[in-house]
């Protein structure tokens, strides 16, 4: 293929300094695992106990991230980090200072598994928030320094909220999971649409559990904002599947198509990536690989996935896009 | 109290020839049953098994009204009905046939429990739609031949969307009982505000379930259209207590602010109406008083309630508004 | 239509002494109760409580059954019960005696829900039985004087055993509902063939419960003993929805192929009887309309339908095969 | 036998004022129901919405009771009442006013299904209290005008305790039916000890539920206060079935060893009593049918009980201890 | 010991060379580990995510197999392997591809947990099937190239199907353990009996869940096909209790008659390996050891023990027949 | 501060050779974990499985303790241990032989998670006995050769009972642990007393399950024995959040009014020590460290905190009373 004639699959920069290695020798994964995983262990900082499910972004020079941290009593909460390289961050220990539209205080009474998007030059957070009960939280910033808690865009019970990196036929879009207020046995990925970000409306079914495979058997949810590349959104999501001993996430990938993201084009079969070093398989909850954030490289198609791992560490895995897509089309279900 | 200086409690028309009955000799009861109930029995149209859980508004020179049918097969469905007394229903036996805003067939898989409102022009409809499970469905009409059926306003699972009848600081508001996806055991009420009716936004919890009282202490929904009165809205609404052998549906009343129907200023500790009678006691649920409408003449404050039984019959109750809200306010706990 | 040219719809015998009553005036149901229901009420024997749930056929010149009775300790068991109308029954107030092939004591630890069909010279009997677990049970009697107990013809947990009445492609067939332990929740119809009611095998599927109907979406089991018809064969069973307050039992129907039972040609999408009369709303298990045989009348097509109602009383419907036959197939969904 | 040597069964006062009806000509049953039935309906008292599991003692030359009502909030509370002929109440509206060994207030959250026993010159007051779960609450008056409320005899979560009335082997025994918090499926009947009201220990297993029969599967529970007897305490109690439709509660009965109550002697196989009328299997609960007392006359042997009937309603049954008690010993299973 | 006068305790043939370790010096353990454990890790296929719970057998001068491999979408299919050594396999990463008696394509919708048994000239295969949920697949090969699907032997719902080696009395004879449709929580091991491999009947209890010991209180199922002793059938089985972490599944051993299989002559009270190793207590199912296969010399009494660990890994343990039968009865409870 | 005029925070004795390592440097945390950890392995005896939730007194010039040990079927006993250092020991291979006040065999049918505390000059033992269901066992020694048996201080369900180390107003006080049957999911901390030992009440409610912390709020129950110092009891207590694969058990501390104990001065808002390491992550029961007992010595304040690990392994945790004491105040929440 000559490189002159190529366009780039994903449409977005270029980020050459995102973390990056190099498929494993032998290996045709379509994912595969950091050598430094995990990169943030138990006790990254003197309140928390455990830092996982985060998101990061490109920001100035370096990276920022929104990071779920679960305080020494259980208690999940939301903290700023940031990074030159990626992998080694350096958090806060305090919650992140929401306030309103006004400036002032606005706290949640927890919150976790943020999702960060720029859109135009604003962030964008989402979140799940306390709302009497699990809700989508939004918020956004400019300058990671003034957090600002807006509007829940949907009613409870819901969770993994994540908002499309720019409006689709003139409004945003907002993936979401419909629950109910405990460990949801179930569940499905929706999305609503919303010309200002706080009145929604005009929702729709997007992607089912289940299928002929068992790993999605229970129930999905969206992870990473999704990518915009020619063949479509690349969506990264989780899958649920449940053992006598409880439920097991693994990671899978579906192209949606870039007009109308309820319309499914591509969805593998299986996962690209299941817990199955200690890391994922044992910790504050076993069985657990939860994707909420990528760095991207548009040029070279590299793709950093980060994803928590037993509800106790953040591990970082790597992909190539047109890979990625050429293995997720020819393990398609839909 | 002179009749002369008095201006009416209710905010709204006169509708004399609504059904009445005055209360029972030696009753202090706030609310009394119809010496005719039930008004609708088994089998009320050849498809049809049971007639309960259903919405009347006065039009025209008599009475119309969207009713739950469960089909013989026992799939709910909403049927029109007509009526010059609001007692004896004359129901169509055919569903009714929702087009969209093009005129273009537009069928539920199911429907139940409608409400009917009333602003400006329009009549709208709320009921319980399949959206990939409960949630609210929304239509109108203007002559009741012609039913459009709109988009569905908030994401499932959700259940008893009530319309106020006016909008109040410029929007629509809409209440309705966040729930799961099967026989959900808890529920409260929220509130949501809309400009257009299609996007809906600023979601408000209003009030648990619970309270020192326990009929209402597994979860709570709004039931008929709020009554504006100058006391502020009154809200009749069903709470849910559970007994070895199932829930148990009780009516009971709450009056909230009328610019900001967030605030509950009154609510009765107890129910005004609970399950007694045989024809409430046993049926397809035993031990069910649902409450879906009000008819009232707003001179006289008479109101008629209009309250499913058993999930098999229809069953009219009475009271008057100056003593109901009197006796909210004796019993109330907020 | 000619009546000389008429053969019947049904295959088998005249019985014109079995009981019946014309359609009432002015109905369309497909089939309608006996006016002397319940035919048996609370407390049938000194020693039982109710007796519901129980299989009669003509023997001799006038009726013999199998009766559930459930004792006043609530166990269930086997009660022998003969009749000259089949609506007064005289029934023994000790248990059948079962034995083994040499003749021993062969008891149950409990025994209910039985039917019995005539095969050739032999009346078998299946039940559902304890084999550590539920389970069916059988045994067969030439003269309601000796019964003898056979070996269980499958493996528990498995509920609502039905022999064919004849041999199909040589083999004996034995529709069942495979089930777990406890009240089970779910529940399809199945058969199995023998070549000697000992040994079973070629176990196959017939129908689900499900469908676009509620009535049936629990669970479903077969009822009556099939009736050959011209149309294929006549099966009554039972569906299960289930509401709040527990589960609702009513009844349907379904032909299926006479040489490939298996093959479902018509299934009606609603009931054709629910509780709705208090002997089937109230008693120790509300809102159960459960039919376990029917006795008929070829030349003429009547046919009495009995069924447990309420799992307290026995009560007695009425319908005409023609009739029948012509609403399943109007009603059809396969 | 001869009436002159015939010393009586019960070993207690003459009482000859009790409600009594004969046994209905042709009934073999050990129990009959009161013609009366029931004797308390709904909404007995302005606050109240249903009387029912309640406990009356003969005092002065009537008879007074502890009575649960539960209110219009659902919640369940004890109030006193009082009759000349114990079949016609005269019910206070007003809670019974706690007060502390020192006289001041002590109210109970609630309190239900009391129990009440006359010890030498006191009258000791048992009921499901609220110790931060559902445990066993003490009181006693000597006049039925102060009510004082001691200490909680054993941790939660416990119900039915239920004193013997007098002391065994120098204590006093204290049955109890230790639970879950919520609708418990399981429950055997324990007794404890005490030299003193205030400390307990000894505490030992007496029944299990089980058994052979059905009707008491599930759980059983103490009823009414012991009575003492020739053939040792004659015990009645609740068991409970469950069904498809929640629980069953029926009577039974037993006779303990006078000096070791530890030791049953003897206990019904079957139930003495279940719901079959109206007043029994439908109401606030469908199928219910618990004892909390008795009225005795030793002379003539005559027994009135006293249920609570669908958790709704108060009813009374009959029977005559000779006969009783000879019911027992031919049904029994240990 | 005279080597010369002794019979060897299995009845059965010579094989050498099976894998073998001694045991480890100090140990008192009826089975060790294999030093190679898991022999077969993580990701054994292109195709697929874990081989465990799997059957191997000699053939020719080798070994062959059936493994349970889990593609990457989760779902449970069978494969064929060989070895040299019976501990590194060469897996192929192709279904087994069955057909029916005609050699038409006969595939499964999913399968799991194989069992292979070489009675006369022919290798049985049972497995768990789909018949509309979980139950008994059959099938039988002759040269592990072509595969034929019979007919299921026994009804939904079942699993853990396994073949006696040889008839008995003259019928083949199957154990199996009834269950539900979901992650059982319940199951005793049955037997059934067939002339010839299709119809199946005289169904028996064989052995209950339960006994003093808490490691087998949850459920019970046969393991490796039975070993023909002179003691009797050497049966492993694995047990399973429950935690507030799940499920944890152990080995045990029993010996049955050798004519009449449903008479246990011992039992172990307690396990023969429980879960302690990382690849037995972590992975996608932590906490499972779940025997599939044995290997065995007769001569010398060497057994290796196939089992899958943590439905992740195969593995193997050894034990020596004459030891394990002295530790069995010494252990022994029935 | 002046080390002269420093009296010691614990009021008890010197125990110089308790096990002790200093805090590692750089930790901040209020408990460090033993370098030797886990300090008894699996299989720790010929007849156990796992040792751990174990309690040890000093004795002599060195130590001993009451051990949990499941042996081989699963089931819990407690056995005998001594050692000189604490951290190695001999544990008896047989179960405590309990006898009776008599000297009369009087065995547990299991027994388990044993608390051990000198009172005066007798060592009172506590553990999780069978009183027909899950309840307080208590039993004596002086010289840990015969162990006395009493009866059980409270009623079933309960669990977790702990004495404090001396009268309080001159009662002994218990605190326990009410529960139901099973795993329970819920549960909060009691107290009662008694002058005998024998006879228990004045039960009070000590400190609830929840929060604002997620770590407890499930259920908590008391640890070991608590501490006496001049802020007050020291409690340390277990406490329980429940994830998608079940209960995670940490450790949090609570200080308690010197003569009122149900009076809570601080407690953790935090958890002093949750489930990280290898062998509190995995094993036979994920995710567990229950703390049962505590050395220390008075003048340094040292304290070795024994824990059992994953249900499998017991280790040994440090603190100093001063540090932690102060580590409580700062995170208290009330």
């Amino acid at each position: 293929m000559s490189e002159i004639t190529k366009s780039p699959t994903i449409i977005g920069d270029a980020l050459p300094n995102i973390p990056w290695e190099d498929r494993p020798a032998g290996s045709n994964d379509p994912v595969w695992r950091c050598s430094q995983n995990p990169i943030i262990d138990w006790n990254p900082i003197p309140s928390g106990a455990r830092a996982y499910n985060s998101a990061v972004v490109p920001f100035g020079d370096g990276f920022v991230g929104v990071f779920r941290i679960d305080d020494k009593s259980g208690r999940a909460g939301l903290h700023f980090g940031k990074s030159q390289d990626a992998l080694n961050w350096e958090l806060e220990d305090e919650l992140i200072d929401w306030v309103d539209e006004k400036g002032n205080p606005n706290p949640n009474s927890y919150a976790y598994d943020p999702r960060v998007v720029k859109i135009e030059d604003t962030y964008y957070i989402t979140w799940c928030d306390d709302l009497k009960g699990a809700s989508i939280g939004l918020g956004y910033t400019k300058d990671f320094k003034t957090f600002v808690k807006s509007e829940n865009p949907l009613m409870p019970f819901n969770r993994n909220g994540v908002l499309f990196p720019r409006k689709i036929g003139g409004e945003y879009v907002l993936l979401s999971r419909p629950s109910d207020s405990a460990h949801t046995p179930f569940g499905d990925i929706f999305l609503s649409h919303s010309p200002d970000m706080v009145y929604w409306g005009k929702h729709r079914h997007v992607m089912s559990a289940g299928g002929s495979g068992w790993w999605q058997g229970v129930k999905i949810g969206a992870g990473p904002i999704p990518i915009e590349t020619k063949e479509g959104w690349l969506m990264l999501y989780h899958g649920v599947s449940t053992t006598c001993s409880g439920f097991v996430y693994s990671i899978g990938a579906a192209i949606l198509d870039l007009e109308n993201p309820t319309k499914v084009l591509y969805r593998t079969r299986g996962y690209i990536l299941t817990p199955e070093k200690p890391y994922e398989t044992t910790g504050f909850v076993p069985n657990v690989a939860f994707p909420c954030a990528t760095l991207y490289d548009a040029p070279s198609g590299k793709i950093a996935i980060y994803y928590g791992a037993a509800d106790t560490y953040c591990a970082v895995a790597f992909t190539q896009v047109d890979e990625l897509i050429e293995y997720i089309k020819n393990d398609s279900e839909v």
